[in-house]
C-alpha cells in the first residue's frame, strides 16, 4: 500500500479525488488536510469531513489555512456551488477534525516516515508554503509531492492561469521552488480525463454513490461552462491518479517558475522544457492514458459504493 | 491592387515575406521601413535595401528606430546569421534609402490615403508605437494592421513570449492598445507554414531565386533548432498571405493585452477568447489553409523569378 | 547668450518658467515645445502659445505628443485648473505653431547646434523620449539636458512619485537611460522655492505682468493644498534658473533608475547616491541658494513686464 | 508591568533593544523569538539564547522561520559581523530553546492573555506573518504591535528599501495588511536614537557591560559606514522603548503598503499620510524625544549591569 496525504480544497473534483484514494487498493490515506481554495475554508473543511464520513474513511482530518500566502483570497464558487460541492449536501458529519492545524499535521505525518509518504495538493498550495517555511524539511521528508494545477499552455480561470495557482501565486513559487520535484499535473493533462458519456455510463451501477454523489456532481460541474460532448475534466482524480499509477502518464522535465510579478500573468506556470536539467524543478504531466485512468476510476469507485456506511 | 507598407527587419522570413509581396499580383508594394529586431537596424536596413534591388523593388526603404521604446535591444542572431540573412551575401544595393526616418513615411503614407493601405508589421513595432505617438490618427488611416508576433499558447524565444513581441513589449502594447483592430498572425498559426520537403519541391525551379537565395535561408532557417520533417516556419510570409487572402485564415476576436510587468513573461500577448466583445482589440489568427498558402507563395516566388533584375 | 529650448506643459509654473527664460538676458530661447501633462496637449499648447504672444516672444511654438510613450494619460487639472493657467485667460494669440512635431523640432534644432543648447525638460518626458528613439544622436547634441521632475526623497501625486514622472514613467526612464547626464531638479530642491508672502512683495511694482498673470496665477496655485505660510512651489522655474546659473544650486552625482514595475511606486525616482560613478547618470540638485534664485527671478520678471506688448 | 513578546533577528541592535527590555522595570518579557534576518538563523538563535543567558534573563527562547515567506535569503553580516553581534563572543549559553517553533509560541503566548501583551518585531516579519496566516485571530489577540522597520523617505539597504522589509516584503505586506494597526518605528525615527559620544559617556559606568558588549558592539555598529560623529542609530530599541513610553514619540496616521512588485523598490513601505482615515492602517513614528530615549535606556541597562550574572 502506498501512504498519501492529500491536502484539498473540496470542491466536487476533490470530492471525486478522495472518492478515488478511499477506493483505490494501492493506496492509505493518512490524512486529509483543507486550505481555502474552490469555495471558503469553512466549507472545505465541512465538505471534507462530511465526504470522509460518507464515504466511510478513518484517517484524520486537519484544517489548515483559510487565506493565501500573501494576496486576498479568491475563490470559484461558480464553478463548485457555493458550498462547494454543487447542490449536494451530505449528511451532518459524526467525526470531528483532529483538532491540530493541517500545516503541523502535515509536518508531523511527514516526519514519523521519512520517505515513505505521497504528499498530493489538489488545491491552493498555501499549506504546503507554510509547511515548508515552519519546517523546511518535509522537502526531504515526502516521498513525492505531487500537485493538480498549473498548465504550460493555456490557463483556466484566465488565459494565463490555472485556479489553484492563481489563488495563491507565493504559495505555489514557495512550492516549486522547494529542494524536491513537484510532479506537475496541470491543465494539459487533466483536459484529457473527461467524463462523457461513456465514462459516465460506467458509474451507473454505483447505486447511492452515483445517485448523492457522482451524477448530481458531475450534472453540476459539467453545467457551468461550456463542455459539450466532451464532459467535465475531473482533475484531481488525476493526481491520486499518478500516485497509484504513474504508469499511466507520460511526463517531461522541466523548469517551473510561477509568476508573480505580471500585471496579466500572476499565477502562470512558466514551464521551459529547454532549460538545463540541472535547473528542473519538475516532472510535467503531458499525456494520459484516459482508458486506463478511468478503469481506475471506476474500479475504485466501485470499492467506494460497496463499502458506504449506512 | 490592394496596397501594403512592410516593417520590417530582414531576417529570414521577412525576406521571404517581401518576396511574397513582391511578386504577388494582388499586391502594391507603397514602401519598406525597417527596425531593429532580428539583427541591428544597421544590417536590417542593409538587407531590405539588397532585398530590394535584388528583387527589382520600387518602393522607398525608410530606416526607423534601433531601439525598442523602453527596453535594451535584443537579437536573435542564432536564428538569423549575424547580418540577417543566414550566409546569404547579396550584391551591394544601387538603391538609396528614401532619406526620411520610418516613422516619418509611415504617417505620411498612409496620411495620404487614408483607408487604402494594409499596414503590416513583422518585426518589433517600435517603428508603429514612435508613429501611433507622435500621429495617433494613423489608427484610422491604416486600411487594416496585421502584424505577424505573439501566441496564445506557448512562447519562442521563451515560454511565454515570442521573440517580435519580446523584443519590445511597450511597443506591443501601444499598438494592440491603439483604436484600431490588430489582426495577430502568431506562433500558433505560423507554425502551421511549414516549408517541408515537399513545400520545398515546388521551388526547385525557381532559378537564381532558388539557389542564392530560398534554399540557402530555408537551410540556415532549419538548422538552428530541431525542426525535424517538418520543416522551419516561415513566420513573417503569413502576414503578407493575410493580405492577400484573408480567406486562407480563420481568426477568431479576442482581447489581447501585452504583458510588461512578469518577471518570466514580459512580452506575452495574453489573448482572452472568452473577453467582452466591447474590449476586443484583435483578430487572432488561428487556422491556416496551408496548401492555399503556399500556392500563393510559389506562385508569387515564380513572379519573383520571372522579374529578378541582373 | 545661452541657447534654451523648453519642453514643457503650461500649467502655472510652466508659464513663469517661461517668463524667467524670456525675461532673461542670460538666456536666448530658441524654442517651446508643448507636451500634454498638467493639462491635455490642446490646452497646454494653447497656453504655450498665448504665453509666447503675451510675453512677445519670437521663438518658435511647436507642438509634440498628448499621450504618455506607453501609459494611459494623467493630468492634474485640480492643481492648474482645468485649462492650465488657473483662472487667467490671455488673449487668444496671433501666432501659429511652427507646423513641425515637437519631436522634429528638437531634434533637428539640436542637430543645427551640437553641444550648443541647453535642451530643459518641464513636464513629462513623453517628446524626450521619442526624439531619444527617432534620432538617438540628441544625447550628443544637446548641451545639457536639465528637467523638473523626481524626488529622492517623497513624490507629491503620491507618496513615491512626482507628477511629471508618474504621468510617464517610461518615458522618463527611457530619458534618464540615454548617455547624457540629467540634471534632475526634483521636489527636493523645488519645495525650497517657495513664492511666499516676502517673495511675492518684490513683485509688487510688476504691473500687469503680476495683476494678470503671476498674482492669479500664485493664488490658484497656492490655493489647492495646504501650503501654509511657506508659499507654493515653483518648480518648473527651477530648470531654467539651473541654466542661467548653476552656481545657485548644489547637485550630489547619483545613479537615477525610474521604477516601471512597481504596483504602488512606478513613476518614483530611485536616487542612489552610494552607486559607483561609472554609473552615475544624473546631477541631483540638492540645495538652492533661494535668496539668488528669487533675485534672478525678479529681475528677468521685471525685463518681460517692461517689454510687453500692448 | 507591561508584557512583551520579542521577535528578533540579534543583530547588535537587536542585542541592545533585548538588554532595554530586560532592563527596563515597566516591562515584562514573556518570549523572545527568532527568525533569520541580520545573519542566518542558526546564528540569530544562538546569539538570542546566549543574550538570554548574559543577561540573566528567564523568558523562553523559540527558533523561527530561516527563510523570508516567499523570496530567497538575504543577510546583513557586514553590518552586524559574520556571526551577528560584531567582534563579540558570549559565553556557551546553558539554556536551551523552548522546544516550540517561534510562530507557535506566538500564537499560544497571544491567545493565552488577549489584548494584555505587546507584540514587538525587529526583524523581517516572517514569523509575523506565518503565525496570521495560521491563526489570523493573533491580530485581535495582541495587545499592540511594534515594528522596527522601514521608512517613509529613503531606505538603508537601497535607496527604498529598510533592510527588515527588504529582507521579506511578501511578510512585511502581510503583517501591514492584517487587522490590527502596525506601530511603524522606521528609519526616519531611529535615525534621530543615535548613539553619539555624550550617549557613549552615560554607559561609562556600567562595568562588564559596557566592556563586553555595549562598547565592541557599537563600535563595530558604527564602523562599517560614515556615521562620523553622530553615532550609530540603535534602531530596534526604538521598538521597544516605544512599548515602555510612548509619550516619547510623535507618530502620524497613515496608509502604509509594502511594494513587493518594484525593480527598484520592493520592500519599499510606500507611506500616505494623505490617505483617508479608513484605510489607515498605521501608526507611524516621526519624532522621538532623543533625551527621554536615551535616559530609559541608561537606567535600564544600569539595571541590567547591577543583575548580570556571574
Amino acid at each position: 500500500m502506498k501512504k498519501i496525504l492529500i491536502d484539498c480544497d473540496p470542491g466536487i473534483d476533490d470530492a471525486l479525488a478522495l472518492a478515488l484514494a478511499h477506493g483505490s487498493p494501492e493506496l492509505d490515506v493518512v490524512g486529509v488536510t483543507t486550505v481555502g481554495g474552490n469555495v471558503e475554508l469553512e466549507h472545505t473543511t465541512d465538505n471534507a469531513l462530511r465526504l470522509h464520513d460518507y464515504y466511510g474513511m478513518d484517517a484524520p482530518v486537519s484544517r489548515g489555512a483559510g487565506r493565501p500566502l500573501v494576496r486576498e483570497p479568491r475563490t470559484a464558487g461558480d464553478v463548485h456551488g457555493n458550498t462547494g460541492l454543487g447542490g449536494v449536501v451530505l449528511p451532518e458529519p459524526k467525526s470531528e477534525l483532529s483538532g491540530r492545524h493541517a500545516v503541523d499535521f502535515i509536518i508531523d505525518t511527514l516526519a514519523g516516515a521519512p520517505g515513505e509518504i505521497s504528499l498530493v495538493a489538489v488545491g491552493p498550495l498555501t499549506n504546503i508554503a507554510l509547511a515548508l517555511r515552519k519546517e523546511p524539511r518535509i522537502a526531504e521528508w515526502a516521498g513525492q509531492f505531487v500537485i493538480m494545477g498549473g498548465s504550460y499552455t493555456r490557463g483556466n480561470t484566465n488565459p494565463a492561469a490555472e485556479f489553484n495557482i492563481l489563488a495563491d501565486p507565493e504559495g505555489a513559487a514557495v512550492a516549486f521552488n522547494a529542494p524536491w520535484r513537484t510532479v506537475m499535473i496541470g491543465l494539459d493533462l487533466t483536459y484529457q480525463a473527461r467524463a462523457n458519456a461513456a465514462v459516465r455510463a460506467r458509474f451507473a451501477g454505483l447505486g447511492r454513490l452515483e445517485s448523492q454523489l457522482i451524477t448530481p456532481c458531475l450534472d453540476f460541474y459539467g453545467s457551468h461552462i461550456s463542455y459539450q460532448d466532451e464532459g467535465p475534466a475531473i482533475h484531481d482524480a488525476c493526481a491520486v491518479a499518478y500516485v497509484i499509477d504513474p504508469g499511466l502518464f507520460e511526463t517531461v522535465p522541466a523548469r517551473v517558475d510561477v509568476e508573480t510579478q505580471g500585471r496579466f500573468t500572476s499565477g502562470m506556470t512558466v514551464t521551459d522544457f529547454r532549460a538545463p536539467a540541472d535547473v528542473h524543478n519538475a516532472d510535467v504531466a503531458t499525456t494520459l492514458d484516459s482508458e486506463g485512468f478511468w478503469s481506475l476510476v471506476t474500479d475504485a469507485y466501485r470499492n467506494v459504493a460497496a463499502g458506504l456506511p449506512d
